[in-house]
């Protein structure tokens, strides 16, 4: 028994609807871990495969059959571990972006995978008409999910609880923007988390995979009992002591950045042109926290609870109940278009959540779209009507949805804002990286993040290597280059391990490697050191770097837009600020054993990634 | 050659593909004129077609390819006596009613096929994939239009211009709503005009028919070309000097009588619960005049100009163009649901147009959902947050779009009031009749217009027999039953010609019948009397309802809802009013030869309609 798994993947065929059980050798699981590490491990066979196949990846159309969905979870999901109710999805191919799919979630869905007898799915394959598949029990099962096609994340959660009689099943599924083949979806569980970027939705809707419910009984076993109950109580007495896990994100949620970085002045504000939103104030967590709370909403097995049920009682966009908003949807719907109106983006949130989209591409696209429109770039009869200005709390209401359903200029929403941009002749105005739009913090404001932007595998993103907690909330000096590259790789590398155990990034304001290993070493009973463990993760980053170059991705992808690297800040407390993003990348290149953004062979053997 | 024809009808088999040119004897034209008259006659004969083959026509379903569609324009469209772009279009039975399906809308389209050299188009079947027609200069082919599925009729209508390079062409389509077979969606030309009621949109979506663009330069011919010029001049003089069509509609729009109806304690308001609504003058034609108009814009030929762009400058529902509202969009949107917000009136009503849906319809649905969430009838769950109650501007702008994409509660408003209302155990709270939302005149406030509403064959609807010409705009007493069954009855036999001609409804307001022999009679060379012609309407309006007594509907479904028969009206102009159907009914019967709703065999032989 591999102690901390089920022992159980599934692989579903989605074309022949052939379903089969295998799993993965202990030695493997301990090279990979399990959750993101094991998915890359497996994509990067598959893309072995496919090539053998004559299959050309750089050109494949990651919509096509070809492309497959893991579903994943890690020895630590599911446990009593503190925060791990997560799991994580990973494609070959992203829609939105080209490079790799890959979104980690909260909520219950990942635990309750296991409870159901499994420790993952992967779906190959294409069904001719859409399909959901339950794990109840143990026992998956394909149906008929025409009934549902066309439904949101609510009707869809309701509907597939109802018919299988289990009102506290996890399901995971798509909304209108996945079947609309929206490059902007996402695949949301519990209604309101996400794998929330790099467009799986899509990928979901292409194979005509409405949801997935998964509920049962079962339960991992933990090696060392007695030893992971005592490092369990230890860990959760750390993250309650701690500042930011036991005390800002529980009373604030996670938008209780918002006005820490904006007085930073690295909220990026009208597509990035400040870094200063003066009614941020508006947006904050304290607001958020004082008029529109309900309550909290934690995740499953979380001592943190930043999660939050809303509403908007007065005003335009009333709503007597709804999920959210994040820090990150807050900026990009919000911030990053100069609206300032909360009722405006809980309920361009809540339409994210519903219709299955992440808010921080479609914030940032209605962003830029908001620039295009600004520089007069957008033909009249392309906004039929709309206002598309910055400020304007109704366009991001009603952009968010049309992106969803592929109306008129949501439908520019909805492919991102790289091809938006280059559809009106402006690419530059994009502000994303390999395609994927940047979150709420400008790289001028704390270089690492900015390194970080540029390195990592999925694109233009924070959770990747989250430098923010060391050069924002920390001691490092954010103007500095110095040291960066460390920094972020170190970074990145502990994220890969996070992302693999699966639980919540944020227990890392709290919890370092060593509490890590004492994590993951009851639950397995594997000898692990923290050295052990930190390579590993530097492993998993680079088998996934390796599916990058595969797919055609090299050093000329990791950089960042050219606004940030040129255009001075150009007020606020990051003023005259640019990102030197060179120095930092070669030092970065040079530390992870990179030439030009293509690990070198001396890196591949000493990671025992000759595979 | 039959002058006023073009003497070409298609027929286009959307199951084979197959398409051909037939034609009417002149005898038949006379008998039936063209638009609405020669749709019945085709239909009559249709049915009784299905009928020899087996097919039950009581339990057809309307989208099955068994329906069919009739695009129909008649002797007077496309000439230049006044406002003469219209056509009219039918269909066998109704999504939304169950009843024949039926709508005549203004425009360009209806002169334009004509010069394309067609009178009119039957769509039969249905196509395996997403096509649309075009006739241009005589020639009708079929496209594929899998590039335009899922497009709004903005977007339809500008791709189609492009495609076949003519920028004026007409255009007829239909817009989400009827690709996604909503039973209150329409078909929409030039944008923002609607063959509006029954769901003629969910048939044209149903068969996969996006749209027919029409263009070309022939011309129909008249017979006295002299003698129809002098007409036309002495009918645009009566039209320019009439206080309705010469100043109040030019003015204000149909909107004008917003503030009449509403003095007058007849303005439906929260769903039918009272008469006044205190706050009309926000969304009166006075209101939209002064705040929101751009310009006037005046259908085809047409000297009356009663369309108008619009846009909103302030507040949440900013748009810089749209067309519209009318009147009933209006009342129906913002009176019966108690906005009186123009702003939100206006977008709701956009989104109508760009989706393709009856706003009246949409409208009068949300006013029934929110009197049954006021009553606890709606189960929270459904409302998914949205605050689903009178005076809420936001409820009226999101359910509209939700019922074109069929999400949440948007599902229900798409389906209309009364299955809505039977689906949350509440029937008597759907405002319509045979399933058709009634329109924006309380007839406790004006009885003719209930016996009306009851009586006419379509359902729910006020320009089948405008008897609020009379009694509200008239000298007629607007109170009393008495002379109504005749009022009432002259009133649908006439505008059966004008729907017949097909030209604007509103010239009834300055040119009677002997108008309308001055009209056809130049036109078609016939010696046709004012006596002949109102047989003529008497005979088409019987022939309608032969096809509803086919559809199993007879006397039982003249009827009106409960509340207008029961409860007095509360307040206002109106006050303590109720419709005393019975008598005026029972009378109507009389004066029609009819038994119960059922044309008695004396009648149809003096109609000559035993065919």
């Amino acid at each position: 028994m591999n102690y901390g798994y089920m022992g159980k993947w599934l692989k579903v065929n989605l074309s022949s609807k052939e379903m089969s059980d295998f799993d993965f050798p202990e030695d493997l699981l301990r090279k990979f871990i399990g959750g993101k590490g094991l998915a890359v491990y497996y994509l990067w066979n598959y893309a072995k495969e496919l090539e053998k196949k004559g299959v050309n990846i750089k050109e494949m159309d990651a919509l096509s059959p070809d492309n497959i969905l893991f579903f994943s979870t890690g020895p630590v999901t599911g446990t009593r571990s503190p925060n791990s109710g997560r799991h994580h999805v990973m494609a070959l191919k992203s829609p939105l972006t080209g490079s790799i799919g890959s979104g980690n979630t909260g909520g219950t869905w990942g635990a309750k995978l296991k409870f159901a007898g499994y420790d993952g799915i992967v779906f190959e394959g294409k069904s001719d008409t859409p399909v959901y598949l339950s794990i109840i029990d143990g026992k998956p099962e394909l149906h008929d999910a025409s009934e549902i096609w066309g439904k949101n994340t609510m009707d869809t959660t309701k509907w597939l609880q109802e018919k299988h009689e289990r009102k506290r099943a996890g399901v995971s599924c798509i909304g209108p923007a996945g079947e609309n083949l929206v490059p902007c979806a996402v695949i949301m569980n519990e209604i309101h988390r996400a794998a929330g970027r790099t467009g799986l939705g899509a990928i979901m809707g292409s194979k005509n995979l409405k949801a997935i419910i998964v509920d049962g009984n079962a339960k991992p076993q933990i090696a060392k009992q007695e030893e992971f109950e005592t490092k369990v109580k230890e860990h959760v007495e750390k993250l309650k002591e701690n500042g930011v896990t036991g005390e800002g994100l529980p009373t604030y949620g996670t938008a209780v950045l918002v006005n820490i970085i904006n007085q930073n002045g690295l909220f990026p504000t009208k597509n990035w042109q400040t870094g200063v939103d003066k009614e941020a104030e508006n947006i904050s967590g304290e607001t958020l926290t004082e008029k529109y709370l309900i309550s909290k909403h934690p995740c499953w097995g979380c001592v943190v609870a930043c999660g939050r049920k809303t509403k908007v009682e007065l005003g335009p966009y009333k709503i007597s109940f709804t999920e959210g908003p994040e820090y990150e949807a807050i900026w990009a719907l919000g911030g990053s278009t100069n609206v300032n109106n909360m009722g405006a983006v809980i309920r361009a949130n809540h339409y994210c959540d519903i219709f299955g989209m992440d808010p921080i591409s479609i914030g940032s696209t209605i962003a830029a779209a908001m620039e295009l429109n600004e520089k007069g770039l957008i033909p009249e009869e392309d906004l039929q009507g709309l206002k598309v200005e910055f400020g304007n709390p109704d366009a991001i209401v009603e952009l968010t949805w049309m992106a969803a359903f592929r109306q008129g200029l949501g439908y520019w929403i909805g492919e991102g804002s790289r091809k938006m941009c280059e559809h009106y002749g402006a690419p530059e105005i994009s502000m994303s990286v390999k395609g994927l739009e940047m979150p709420a913090y400008d790289p001028r404001g704390a270089k690492g993040i900015g390194l970080n932007y540029a390195t990592a595998n999925r694109g233009g993103c924070h959770v990747t290597g989250y430098t923010i907690a060391a050069e924002v909330l920390g001691d490092v000096d954010r103007f500095t280059i110095e040291g960066k590259a460390e920094l972020t790789k170190t970074f990145q590398d502990f994220t890969s391990i996070v992302n693999s155990c699966v639980n919540c990034l944020f227990l890392t304001f709290a919890l370092g490697l060593d509490e890590y290993v004492e994590m993951i070493g009851p639950i397995t009973g594997w000898d692990i050191t923290a050295d052990e463990l930190l390579k590993t993760g530097e492993r998993i980053t680079n088998l996934e770097r390796m599916i990058l170059n595969k797919l055609g991705i090299t050093g000329k992808d990791d950089t960042l837009p050219k606004r940030l690297l040129e255009e001075k800040m150009p007020e606020g407390a990051s003023e005259g600020q640019i990102v030197e993003l060179e120095p930092m990348k070669q030092e970065y290149y040079k530390l992870r054993g990179w030439e030009d953004g293509v690990p070198t062979p001396e890196k591949i053997k000493e990671l025992e990634l000759e595979i």
